[in-house]
């Protein structure tokens, strides 16, 4: 294996996984997929989907969902409601839908993965683990653990612990939203396989801020977005 | 919670722990350690009997064992057998004992729960990971995840990552095993709590690289190492 790429199924991860195939071609890539307690688990479903799209393997994990529940997420189940609105209108400060140190658990687990994948056969070059964290995430800090911060620390720590084996790539770490959704209609990325409502809906709520986002993206290029919203509030994104 | 220590039930980290509850007193101190299919899961138990020693809180948490499973690993239940004779005996390359990523996953799993310990009180200050990765853990890469490098990076991640909310902690990095003790007797940790032995035997079999490295830093100290070992291979260290 070459790349092994965290697959969500939302759709920077699809895009990502688009773009590993594209490089190394399916045989050589595997996804990881993880349960985590999230409320749209709906989405481990689509990345199965996604996977037999690309003729791929992929896994699913569970962490230990307690870890994560029990706090402030909204994202989790037991958690509060999940925010309306877009990003901007968020307050600062810790982002509801943050999850404790999320991003960190997910790329830890699929570290130890790719290590084991590339330890089957020592001669094998480096495994890549790829994440789809894009520079929105990162922007006023909404996600922490999706900054250049965060990943270039992370990257050395799993680069250096596992031997040299498994090196970090994000190739979406400096693109928007809607440069993400450029990338994936280049290359034929099935959006409309993916999910990306935090209330993991169908249809999709339109309300919440990763909807509001993604509508956006695919209206900044011109296409319609291939899956069904239940409403738009956001009278800048209606089309 | 001021500090979460990493306790493992062995000598380091339980050391780690004496010196946290000395820091800050023990209602401010809790313990998390991990089941991740060790073959010396025994010291879970030990554990639970080191916090009721310091009068803490412990919460025990299963990971994926899976995860682990299933490679060259000999620590982990399925793996070969562990292999005998001192860490300087080993042959050069990735070590037979270490477990893909292991502690990159312990580490994010402690921060995930950190971070919910201290937002509970938005007004309680930076929660400290205490992980007692000591020096010839990182000696000659025998585990690459308690390097310098590594511990560098990761507590690097982790503080961006959850919001500037953990901040690792490391006091044993640049000690040596012999050292680790002498701190150890100086604050009377209950060593005889404790235990090191991979295969995880009662009484420790006394012949495996952390059961040598062990019986050497109590010699170096000049006091008896109080647990009970069924043999000693290695010349130089018997007593």
């Amino acid at each position: 294996m070459k790349a092994l790429v965290l697959l969500s199924g939302g759709l920077d991860s699809t895009t990502c996984l688009g773009m590993a195939v594209g490089r190394h071609g399916p045989e050589q890539v595997g996804a990881v997929s993880f349960a985590y307690g999230q409320k749209h688990a709906r989405e481990l479903d689509l990345g199965e989907q996604i996977a037999a799209y690309y003729n791929i393997e992929r896994q699913v994990i569970a962490l230990p969902h307690e870890v994560f529940a029990g706090g402030s997420s909204t994202l989790v189940e037991g958690g509060p409601a999940n925010p309306t609105g877009s990003y901007a209108d968020l307050p600062p400060g810790v982002s509801p839908t943050y999850v404790p140190y999320r991003n960190g658990n997910l790329l830890s687990m699929a570290a130890a993965v790719a290590q084991k994948a590339q330890s089957r056969n020592p001669f094998e070059s480096v495994v890549e683990l790829w994440f789809g964290a894009h520079a929105e995430d990162a922007e006023g800090w909404a996600y922490p653990d999706c900054t250049p911060e965060f990943i270039g620390s992370m990257a050395n720590a799993i680069y250096v612990g596992t031997y040299h084996a498994v090196r970090l790539v994000t190739p979406l770490e400096w693109l928007t939203k809607a440069q993400v959704v450029r990338q994936g209609l280049a290359l034929d990325v099935p959006y409309y396989l993916t999910m990306s409502c935090y209330n993991g809906t169908v249809p999709a709520c339109g309300k919440c801020p990763t909807c509001i986002s993604r509508i956006a993206a695919f209206k900044d290029n011109g296409v319609d977005d291939p899956i069904e919203y239940a409403s738009f509030t956001n009278a800048q994104i209606v089309r």
